[in-house]
């Protein structure tokens, strides 16, 4: 059995990273928190379920498809399967409120099975939630069920094998419910990587990023999952979807790009090919102090345009270097231009000459604006604590402090207005923002937000802001998300990204293929 | 008014380059030709045309909507209009069989008239086939009627103009019946170049190749048309389908790329933003001659898998080369290793630096299997003879000769069986072949065949062996077209790339945004 998250956060207390004592006092004098936990989550017994509704003419159904141990009504299956682990997820969670777990969950030992298993719920009237790593943040993974009575997680921890890997051709064939390290420890006997790390690395699967459009902190250099996406294979409830594995093709419009970002609504995914990377041969990391948002733009435009890119680019704006500062202990006293400073994490991959090459343009270039090296070893801690927001979130929600992220992305031309108009929109929170992945084009932006909490309904003080920050977005010409991918949280706006037209043909595509609608209701199409 | 092809071929004759006499003698001696202009095309005036059939109703709406001169029922627009550019169209053409051209040409002067016709001709039961370049090899611009007496050729002429150039985040919104030199021409302004270059270049506009997913010769360099693709505005009869310009979306599948190769199916692509890219401030071609097919695909390999790839690479099996060199007069006198010598023409376009550094990565992995330089000279003759290969095919059919071409991609491990698959399909023809794209993971394969023209039946000849190389392609795992898109050609093996499934989704997405089906019948899909 693989390891599990716990149903209420990111990971066990004491397994990962967690508050520091200058985070806590940074907080406690920016927004007013009170030290200590004040606010911890509910025991699994405690956690308040309903009974499970699943006929049983179906559930014995589904037991011959998929063996009788991989359909589980128990507690904690339901439980850790009843949401993902967004702001508004944990608040849930953590106060026990399951009454709307899945009422079983099924897990399919292959394509041919979860072909199966949508048949049979598509027969039966009984929505179906796709479940890989679990870590959406825009309640992917919610477990509604439509237009019907019972529903069902559909847990794809028992497809996690890889099943070809061609050195000659760098692709690899892998099963939708590997999680990214099984993926990298597989490719890695053969040289290769993924070269695929978002934050929820440790815990997201193969078959989630594709189906979310995921980015990762090296998708600047590697390129985000939709580029390096050769071919999939999904299974419908009318049947196999497949495209075909070639390195680029005229045949028409490119289905392998309607099947990723497609969140489950079509079907679910079942094989990826995607191109993989051979393992660098030299990594560097290191950071940079420039003094200003724009002109540390101005740099990463003039690299990324001219090809000489780092892998990894994350350039914090003022809020975000002072919090990133303090949270560190470095304080005030950490750089230059106390007030004008943003700290920029550059990293490369590659050959020594690559890396060799490109960090030399990289400094020829920063230091025509007058920024100052601030060492290899922020890069290196920048390395340590890549995985680790998730991890600090759970001890911030304890203390009371309301925490999310929000992102978009636009051109280089529209960023500073963007950049502008989401902070207006987060006026009153300690907002923060990092430019987090290049393109020739343009750039995203990353808000990380805290508050103290609203004790009375932290939730809706959370909904009000992303609201808020959200129309700003749809307002300014920012793609409503860059990677956190539409789930529940964004439906509602995918009209102003694709226009009414576009959103009908999506539930075209949908209804041909998921006629009687089971396929993660809710998700991704408005209502 | 802008300068148009001649109904019957590639361009006047002397207006290109002509059939040299290396080549005629070789083909001579090869395919036993007899020599001299045995096939001309009939003059204008003898090409067979049928009445036009317009309900007079719907030509005043139409006037009323474009203006009466952009209703056009002459014998020349309509003649030229009725075909595009493959062996089949040009056979047809030149023995005058316009019998089914378009009943009107009809010339929108914007997106929002383009949308007026669209719903004009939905309402009336008019078919509409979107003409841009009409350089289509693949039947994509033939006037089919679908379930209709009448049908209008929408012609994009006037919707030429550049809407904004972004020099900040290098892309620009562009109308679809922009030639690619016009939008060159208008972006050198700026210092500013589309980097897209196909064999058709001349006469092909920016919207028809977004439409047909077109490749050039230095997309190995810059990208496919659909990766440089940042957004695209589409008219269809039931409305506007835009999508955002962003410089990347998790919001749900791509709806840019199923636009992207939607082919005139779904309605007509009226504005187009691209990235484009900077003039390179340098370029280098030179010719290399590599002892065999299979190691000169492993150097490319090997180059465009480390990064360090040349921006053109075109690389001729034996075949190609024999005759490629015997055209040009070198005979087998060109370069050593007769009988197993492959040529590669690279190009590089860059700063100085980047030119050098790849120069010298691919002179230094040449050499490892024993190629030989081949010149500076050998690169220019290419450069110069880049767009040649049509004009010479107008020369080609009049001395009675079979010539065509077709192409495919696949991953590098499959390219050899697949080179092999397709040769042997295409046995008793004089045929080569060429890598001409390169990507990570695969490669595209390019091929020529010359055969004397059966003079019977000469279009039955070639369709049985378009059909015999199509099969042996989607038998071997290639792509059914890598380049030239589907048209009315390729439909009948759109299944076997993207199965049942995948085209009824296409069918669903057509069905939503042209309930009427007026939109290019016949054509991407199958019937």
């Amino acid at each position: 059995m693989r390891r599990e998250q716990v149903f209420w956060g990111w990971g066990e207390p004491g397994a990962g990273p967690s508050l520091g004592e200058h985070a806590e006092d940074y907080l406690r004098g920016e927004i007013g928190i009170d030290g200590g936990v004040v606010s911890p989550p509910v025991e699994l017994d405690a956690v308040r379920l309903s009974e499970p509704v699943l006929d049983a003419a179906l559930r014995a159904r589904l037991e011959a498809i998929v063996g009788a141990e991989a359909v589980r009504s128990d507690r904690e299956a339901r439980v850790l399967r009843c949401r993902g682990k967004s702001y508004l997820d944990l608040l849930a969670q953590r106060a026990g409120a399951c009454e709307d777990a899945p009422d079983a969950v099924v897990a399919p030992g292959g394509h041919d099975e979860a072909l199966a298993v949508l048949q049979a719920c598509s027969e039966a009237g009984v929505a179906v939630v796709p479940f890989g790593g679990g870590t959406s943040v825009v309640g992917g993974v919610e477990p509604l069920r439509g237009a019907y009575e019972s529903v069902i997680s559909l847990d794809l921890a028992r497809m996690d094998r890889v099943l070809a890997v061609d050195e000659r051709s760098l692709t690899a064939v892998l099963e939708p419910g590997l999680r990214l390290p099984e993926a990298d420890h597989a490719l890695a006997a053969h040289g290769l990587t993924l070269g695929h790390v978002p934050q929820s690395y440790e815990w997201a699967t193969v078959g989630g990023c594709v189906a979310t459009r995921s980015a990762g902190q090296l998708s600047t250099g590697h390129g985000r999952i939709d580029a390096n996406l050769v071919a999939a294979r999904c299974a419908t409830p009318l049947g196999e979807l497949a495209t075909l594995d070639a390195p680029a093709s005229a045949a028409g419009p490119a289905l392998r790009q309607l099947l990723a970002g497609s969140e489950g609504v079509l079907g679910v995914i079942t094989e990826v090919a995607l191109r993989v990377h051979r393992l660098p041969a030299m990594r560097r990391f290191e950071g940079w102090l420039v003094p200003g948002f724009e002109p540390g733009c101005d740099v990463l435009r003039a690299l990324v345009q001219s090809g000489t890119a780092p892998d990894v680019a994350r350039f914090s704006d003022e809020a975000e270097t002072n919090f990133t500062l303090a949270f560190a202990g470095a304080g005030r006293a950490a750089g230059a231009f106390v007030g004008r400073r943003c700290l920029l994490v550059c990293g490369w991959e590659g050959t020594p000459e690559s890396v060799a090459r490109r960090r030399r343009e990289a400094a020829r270039t920063l230091r025509r604006v007058s920024a100052r090296y601030a060492t290899q070893r922020v890069g290196r801690e920048w390395v340590a604590s890549r995985f680790a927001g998730p991890h600090l979130r759970d001890g911030l929600i304890d203390r009371g402090v309301m925490v999310e992220t929000l992102e978009t992305a636009t051109s280089w031309s529209n960023l500073p207005a963007l950049h502008d108009a989401v902070h207006e929109a987060l006026r009153g929170t300690l907002a923060g923002c990092h430019v987090s992945h290049l393109y020739p084009t343009g750039a995203s932006l990353y808000f990380t937000v805290f508050a103290r909490a609203d004790a009375a309904d932290p939730a809706g003080q959370w909904r009000a802001l992303k609201d808020a920050a959200t129309d700003a977005i749809v307002a300014a010409g920012g793609t409503i998300t860059h990677h956190h991918a539409v789930g529940r949280d964004h439906a509602r706006w995918l009209a102003d990204e694709d226009g009414d037209l576009g959103v009908e043909l999506l539930r075209a595509v949908k209804e041909r293929c998921d006629p009687a609608g089971v396929m993660n209701p809710g998700k991704l199409l408005p209502d």
